[in-house]
């Protein structure tokens, strides 16, 4: 529930601060009764000379988050209400709520032998990525889509979804959604839907794959351009050949790499060729042995995910060796280097649409990081 | 400067939380040391079934808001390092932050005869509207924009500015800016100017207004689409006979308003017949008298100013008589009713282009608001 | 009614044919009995090195075009049927077609005090423009757009329309369609309305400039872009103004012009800020006193008509000198230049929007050209 | 070299022409004298009710075509100059043209062991299929493109390429371009490469495949919308699991044939989902054996090749028998069945994006045909 806040205009190191008399302290007292802020005290917060995000960079291991997930799969019921047995990642600089960073949620979320997280929808997109496991058909918009070790499967705003574990064991993985940035345009809309999923086939290939994985190839039914990716399921198969291919064309002397040695593909929408979901981007990249990445920052936030080898991880002034399953953070404008003698496979989303789409999106790379 | 916050896992009035055994103590307290939030204990908050904004509905007049801009006129210089002798609305629900709104801000800023406000540039896009009064010309690029009464002055994101009032006699207008929402997206760039505006020119018309503001035309000096109207003002005179000319037609029996009784302009971009910033849309709206609304609401929030005339202005729970100056807050989703005995012209600024370009935004009307 | 054509393969002067040795003449025979031709014998006609247009450069003189019309005025009622009393240039590369080149026609229309041309509908994009005269209305969907001196009225494809001249004095314009792109392409439909026009009255202003004549502004009944203009008149106080300011830009040391001393506007839809319908671009441009153009080409046909002044006009090997109301053709990729002493105004209409929209357009401009 | 054509006026059937008094055949001749045509004379074939195209339904047998590539592959050397081997499809309507409908090049093309047609490139927009064999490989911007059974190769406007054929046995395919469109509107460059294949490499897939062919993945080094598709080759083995996976579904009650028993697949640019080339469209359609199509006609005109299976194909007034490589062509607004007993597999290329692209796009479903 909304509550008034009072209004505390204070000294500020500001620069240029008109000299506190007691005429201005009056004034100041009559903009606190008025709900008024000047802009002169505020001005250094609001409006820095570039991003200078409260998120901090962080790092959270999959060796503290798996037993954490498995703990709560003991103690924690799924079911209606608390919707999914899902853990958020808290950024340290974000007052305690489950904010990855300012626009981005992600969570590990786990589901024992034979649950349901029942069905709903919401306006926030989201999407699943697999670090480790199977067992788990998601279920959207009626379609059960097999979620396996490397998929990447998006679920875009207002499609209705549950998930079932059809098999004997455990199964974690992470969740990626705009909670927080939908949370702070206040654009969210939600409806629960029935407590089961509405279908307990567990086919190889979901139906949206079976309409839509075929390169360049479009079904006549399905001609006009939706907002969110029609289809369900990026499988790893797909995602490792093309990273494969790039690094094998760079070797043989093409320009198939977005620097040496660092493959990358971005999950795309086919029905627009532009991200998958309007607020997410989501690619995968994979460097190759010895290579380390030039610096580059830029506006919004990104998390990454580990998928498999080892680096060296440099976000701003922090640095982490980082590990199979492992999640980190950059926040707006932090310089990020990745550094790998043995390679590494980064799975990455961000909220780059965002800005993109509002005009607002810059970077910088190399020298010009510092 | 960044710090880390302390996560704290409490119990929360959300249905069907599992029962606080010992174990699940010692599992949150486990949650907190490693920076994770659970989401059953959170959705009600999160993601609630529509949006619940911490922005509360409030009334502030022009009345009041004068007076206090006027004493800061006379404390408070206006130079380097403040930059603006801007005075924000601080939405009761914000935690005192200068933020009228979750995304917008809105502000009554002020000028001394012969003041320059310095020049500066960032990528908050932002405009000035007038409710009373003239001389001072806003320097954009080095072009002098004259501001009178009526007047939409846009401003995009990263274009030069500065102001200077060129007459012997004080001048207050409004700013609106998208400073909120680039400081929860953390996409905010700076650079300071020079002191002084360029140009000391205090032309009638702006060259924008030379080459732009002919309907329909086109300079073919400037073809390619800008994210930013190239126009500088829209001047009163136009928008008061698009409005009259709307009502006009309703009268001759034609479908011209949006209701009966009410007319409305959009001021957009000629180079894409879209909103003028990426971020902002910004409208004009005139009831004859005697007209209600039918209740309105929409996700995404909005600020109005009374330009002239009178109403009474229903916001959900709250409901003001309103009059020239006076400035509301529609938070998302909140309906609002305006009822006008003797008509009312309105200047609303709303954070909608963020919602439609990302997908978000949605309306309802009439019987489906309650 | 189509009726089967002969093919007929015969030497040709490209180099490097084979030689017609008696086995090669009896594949010719069969190809031609099969309805096959081969590529080798047609590529230099069909796929030149650059386009070398069967249109000719060529002028109609306004002086005897006008006194054509007058008695076709006085011979040739207007009706039903023939629908228009239009007379179309016949560009002489065009094997006698109406078509002044091979994507645009574009004719003198005339009307006798009190006569109506009858309402009708078709595919094609229309618009009228007055060299000389008032006193017809052309009512476009049931809404009286007068027509006047200067004046450019666009006409979408499928909007409804007749004229009617409610005057006691005849009047000549010129219509530009795109029938023979239309005719080409196998597009065209056709549908009649009544034998009269709907409304007899004679507005200073019609509806639609009420609605949509207010620079930037758009008002909120109708948001949706739409493929052509909803503006229905384009009035020459307003382009004669916009050419004025530019060549004052330009005096004043700005960059307003697209050369020295050649200003010129776009007619654009202000929903889409894009050209004024699908198939057709528009433009106005003025050369101040002392003024040539560099030479320039471009893909795609263009017609001009002198609204006032004079000049040399060279296209490709043809020149002359050209004055009010005279029309000229600029077939495509034909360099052209104009030279005015004392100044010119011109009225442009071309193909330009077919190229561009798919990716066919190829300008060049001053040493390119030769 | 274009030459002028004479204007002759001429009665005409058209129904309620002015009587041809001696006046009325002086205008005319004046008329005629200066390059003018009526439009009262010329209205019912320039603006009929719905497209009447001058191109007649016709079929041309594989059977036929073939024997008369082989001969020519026999006598006609492949080289610089005549350029291709390749023998077009002439519309019995369109007066000996080379040109399969009024916007359509269809041509067979013929190369044998170890020949190189020589590299060039042209704005004309250009596919490949291949019916039957295997051999060549297209070299496109140097990247060599195996051509097999079954496979879509599209090349865009102003691509170098050139083709070699590095087996013992000769091959043939079919071309589609869109020759006779660029040529209506004098679009059409052309420049000459080497007169061999920049590379005699033959790899089992090309390197845009390597990159593109990876369904929903782009490559972070191509991130820009192109107007053409960069994946310069659609296999068989996808197209046909495509439309065996929307057969399957149908069976399993799912909605994913656009009418029962019809499967349909459009070729698409994955940087924009968007039509392959900004001019051609191109779709593979399947009938499941014992389908019959719903009548349908569209503005524009198509060509279709069978790739395997049989049916009777009906268009307008014209029926046939189809089989294995007969070539078929649908003029605008002809109605077209396809009735198959025991199934059949349609290659089809049109005009389509053109007509959409300008908003000049109608179709017309089962009742409304006739």
């Amino acid at each position: 529930m909304s509550t008034t806040s009072p209004i505390e205009i204070t000294a500020t190191d500001a620069a240029d601060q008109p000299e506190r008399t007691p005429d201005l302290e009056s004034l100041y007292r009559g903009f606190e009764s008025e709900l008024l802020v000047p802009l002169w005290t505020e001005i250094g917060d609001l409006m820095p000379m570039h991003p200078r995000s409260r998120a901090l960079p962080h790092l959270w291991r999959w060796a503290d988050l798996l037993p954490m997930a498995e703990e709560a799969g003991r103690l924690v019921p799924v079911g209606r209400g608390g919707e999914r047995r899902a853990i958020a990642l808290a950024n340290p600089g974000l007052g305690g709520r489950p904010f990855a960073t300012p626009t981005l949620w992600a969570a590990i979320q786990y589901l024992n032998p034979g649950e349901d997280a029942p069905v709903h929808r919401h306006t926030q997109n989201a999407f699943r990525f697999v670090v480790d496991g199977e067992g788990v058909w998601t279920v959207v918009n009626g379609d059960p889509v097999a979620m396996r070790r490397g998929d990447f499967l998006p679920q875009a705003g207002w499609a209705w979804h549950g998930h079932h574990n059809v098999t004997d064991r455990p199964m974690a993985w992470i969740d990626g959604l705009d909670i927080p940035f939908q949370y702070a345009v206040d654009a969210t809309f939600f409806e629960f839907g029935p407590d089961e999923v509405e279908s307990r086939e567990a086919p190889e290939r979901s139906k949206s794959e079976r309409l839509w994985a075929h390169p360049g190839l479009r079904p006549l039914t399905h001609l006009a351009p939706t907002p969110a990716t029609p289809l369900l399921a990026y499988r790893w198969e797909h995602t490792d050949r093309a990273l494969t291919e790039q690094l094998a064309l760079e070797r043989e002397g093409y320009d198939a790499t977005i620097e040496p040695g660092h493959a990358a593909v971005r999950f795309t929408n086919p029905t627009t060729g532009d991200d998958v979901m309007p607020t997410l981007r989501t690619e995968f990249h994979r460097l190759a042995p010895g290579t380390a990445t030039a610096p580059a920052r830029e506006a919004g936030s990104s998390v990454y995910q580990v998928f498999q080898g080892g680096a060296t991880v440099t976000v701003g002034d922090a640095a982490w060796p980082v590990a199979h399953g492992d999640l980190f953070v950059v926040p707006s404008w932090q310089p990020l280097t990745v550094e790998s003698e043995d390679g590494i496979d980064l799975f990455r989303f961000s909220d780059t649409p965002v800005l993109e789409r509002l005009h607002l999106h810059r970077h910088a790379t190399k020298e010009a990081v510092r």
